[in-house]
């Protein structure tokens, strides 16, 4: 049997990268284009996260299962369009729920390889919209993270709990599910009231 | 006297480059824009494989020859670039045979690292597209390769005949002659036949 | 007391994240948006040469004054854009200090790594120009660098004199010196002038 937050990520990674498959459809992109934006989607977070803490080969190479889930994912929405367009409100959710995920998974990664809880707490966020990253910058778009309602804030808030925890010694996983459910909540609210950051006064 | 497949390697490396020079000369980049993109296009898949596997610093960045190479096709192009565009056809047809040497060396690369079969076989894509991907990256496009015609699914062929070779232990030459010869053909055929993955009906 | 070259990379740091925050706030990024152009414009040359030689983690991520720096640039830019752009000519000037120490100290530290001579020079100028094309693929813009005045051959030239001089055993910090004041010269001179280099005729 797997592990929980194996299967939870794993999870993460077929909604991130449903995500990437859906922008790809929308360009029109060729099969092998959609397929590369699912897994690119799914898994550029934590392959950056994994470069820069050292830990080669990133997970997401090493372990075949995140390229099965991202294509498995990648195909479904490549044939069926219309059905995943239609739970939109669905994907929103598995959304969140997979940013939650890999903010958690991605902080508590950061601390394991001895990095500093600032650092630790923002490669927890890295993890959560990287992938998002990556899909807008391969559409040749401004990255919608960068512009969009509060989405990075709720990552940062969740891997924030992680670290702190774990400063204070406290148990792990206790301060997965509460940074989870933080981060999990805080961009539910974000999407229902339309929260956002504020932009600079025009220059 | 160097070895073969370095000579192929490096043959790769000039045709690549001046598929990136020649993207920067069309869309009126400076010498030194042009040289970027002759580098880029050339190295950037080996370079991203031998990141995720661990191989630092990469082979393009410790052998000062792939340098020498890439600036070498980007002067030529830059000085010349009306000699290389009537040379069209040439240029796609070495393309073919630079995808073709990618390929097969970065999964042979890969499974060297200790990569597991179904992970080498994409590296070795990788190796063959990712220069390709990169330079429409900095010129601010959408990569080609997310909607031509069968262009990475050639080196994807060409990888797994190198891997599939090695799980069953048959010559590694023999292999990498095998595969590079299929996914040249696949491609050149691709070219002349106009032959297309599909694309999702519209969402 | 921190060593003057780490004062100087730090001042460096400053000043390409106030290029990155102006940047996002011109294209109405929020406030987190503005934040992480600040930080990517500032680090991202110093990350990818640490990605390549293999110095992980990369100080930028490892050292949290960094990132503290950025983040402070970018505050200040986003909330006085109209201040910092009535600087324009200030910013410029610092920007070409930036510039010149982040090539010296980048051409150093591959050096530090055994990197070979044209290697760590190219290293250093990529460290000097990393952040700037970071900032504008992030903007879905083509790099500024790959077809304006002279920029990165101003880096190039500093980083060179580091490793000519590393080569013939001279002393380091009088390399750095000379290589830093070649740099600023040669970036101002291009500003006053309107220095630039050559494009192609059209193919």
């Amino acid at each position: 049997m797997m592990p929980l937050p194996y299967v939870l990520d794993l999870a993460g990674t077929f909604v991130f990268a449903i995500s990437g498959a859906m922008a790809g459809v929308k360009h029109k992109l060729d099969l092998f284009g959609v397929l590369v934006l699912s897994f690119a989607a799914a898994n550029t977070g934590g392959i950056i996260r994994d470069l820069l803490i050292g830990a080669t080969p990133p997970g997401a190479i090493n372990d075949w299962r995140y390229l099965g889930v991202s294509l498995a994912a990648g195909l479904v929405t490549f044939y069926f369009p219309s059905e995943i367009t239609q739970q939109r409100n669905a994907v929103l959710l598995f959304d969140a729920a997979g940013l939650a995920l890999f903010a958690v998974s991605g902080s508590h990664k950061a601390l394991l390889y001895g990095l500093n809880p600032v650092m630790a707490t923002l490669l927890g966020m890295l993890t959560g919209i990287g992938g998002g990253m990556a899909r807008d910058v391969l559409l040749a778009e401004i990255p919608t993270v960068l512009r969009a309602d509060l989405y990075a804030v709720a990552a940062l808030a969740g891997a924030a709990v992680v670290v702190i925890a774990n400063s204070l010694q406290l148990p792990s996983g206790a301060a997965a599910l509460v940074g989870a459910a933080l981060c999990f909540g805080l961009r539910l609210m974000a999407i229902k009231h339309g929260w956002r950051l504020p932009t600079a006064k025009s220059a």
